[in-house]
């Protein structure tokens, strides 16, 4: 079975319909195809901790996001089983992040995943990396 | 030097001067003490994702805030490092969840965190474990 | 279908059969039954690393094994998918650890458990936490 | 302050000298620099676990090596605050494998790292990341 070419585009539609924390954080879709996603944001003043830099659950949101675009893209409902994140830099109100999902290792049942967050200097600000769990159902309605 | 019974609150309070986001999510201190913390939210439709469950970035950050009162409590300013975490049941709109931080272990520069997130069943929803770089600054101005 | 209660020490005994690095490592069984498994080892010179303490892929290995026979006791074949540790202490040849997986949630398809290693002085020296991927296959040939 | 283009081979010997369990594992350098190494290794029958497979803290351990030598390139002696591992492909007795660990941020105090294992077929069989504490003592005697 061949995968239209916009398949993955077509799931990322359907999932964005009811994916209002998405839209809270405003990520913009800059590319989707199978196996990777990147999107872009910008940092808002209430999306900050109690240091004044962007709250760390923000950054991973963003990529958690991301990466659940790319994990179902295949064509089969995927959902994270675990997460892990590295804080490498830190991030404020007014930057402009972009993130972008990789596909590391894709099995019949699992899949796992890398997400890069850059701020416009392009500096790593967080490295995600995630494990979905694939289930045997579509994506898209058949 | 003794630390003041109720210095953990009054870091507490501080820091949650500036935290937009946590205030965001809604989240009510239950208790607070050196090394440990506990707070409750409801989730909001706003906080749900492309499959109308809530998003795993709610409940991360939920766990990291939760995480980061407890890593100051001890007096120094501390910041995650990185955290991981494990989604074991899915959590919905309407649910009200309790979110629970303890010390695992405290070195003079890093301090080890887990955080249990239980919905009103009691049933853990998700387990996150995070690492604290703690700063020789101090959280309250003295 | 009633698990017997001699089971999971079977299926440790069946898989310890092929074991050889568990054996390498001289772990030794301090109790099995479903979900959970303790064992004890003693930490020998050429587990050392290159600072004169124990390797952190020792100290790992031994969480990994143990986990393995927690895991597989529920009756059917199950694999880790990913697993971290944090190491919070370190320990040196001579040392005896002890080494405890406990069962943190048990899906159809996943498991998650948590495995602490001590020392003589019951200090936590690492936290390991993982995900088992459990095939339908049982861990017993029937 | 130049770094010597070998420092980085002085600072592996030296922990080799000492570091019997990267010696068991059977680890050979194939190149080390500043914030990268690789090496090499055949699995031997005794690293297999219960199911006649590599054990997983056999590939971790090796992750772990070659880590180590790659965040102690830099000059300071630096040590494992935490690792994690996605294990995506058996490995078997017999097969060789490469290793190799690459810096991905580099701060005063902490540095983290990416270490992937490739199989002779140059498949992925497990992706390995950890945070380096970095101690301000030199890693060679000045």
């Amino acid at each position: 079975m061949v995968n239209p070419p916009d398949k993955p585009r077509q799931i990322y539609e359907r999932m964005m319909e009811k994916d209002c924390f998405t839209a809270w954080l405003g990520l913009q879709l800059d590319h989707i195809e199978e196996g990777c996603c990147q999107m872009h944001f910008s940092l808002k003043p209430e999306m900050s901790n109690g240091f004044g830099s962007i709250h760390g659950g923000v950054l991973f949101a963003a990529a958690d996001s991301v990466f659940a675009f790319a994990c179902n893209s295949h064509g089969l409902v995927a959902v994270a089983l675990e997460a892990s994140i590295h804080f490498l830099r830190p991030a404020f109100p007014g930057d402009n992040l972009t993130v972008k999902a990789d596909l590391i290792f894709l099995g019949k049942r699992t899949g796992v995943y890398e997400v890069k967050t850059f701020n416009e200097q392009n500096e790593l600000i967080s490295l995600f990396k995630a494990t979905a769990y694939r289930s045997q159902k579509p994506a898209l309605p058949e």
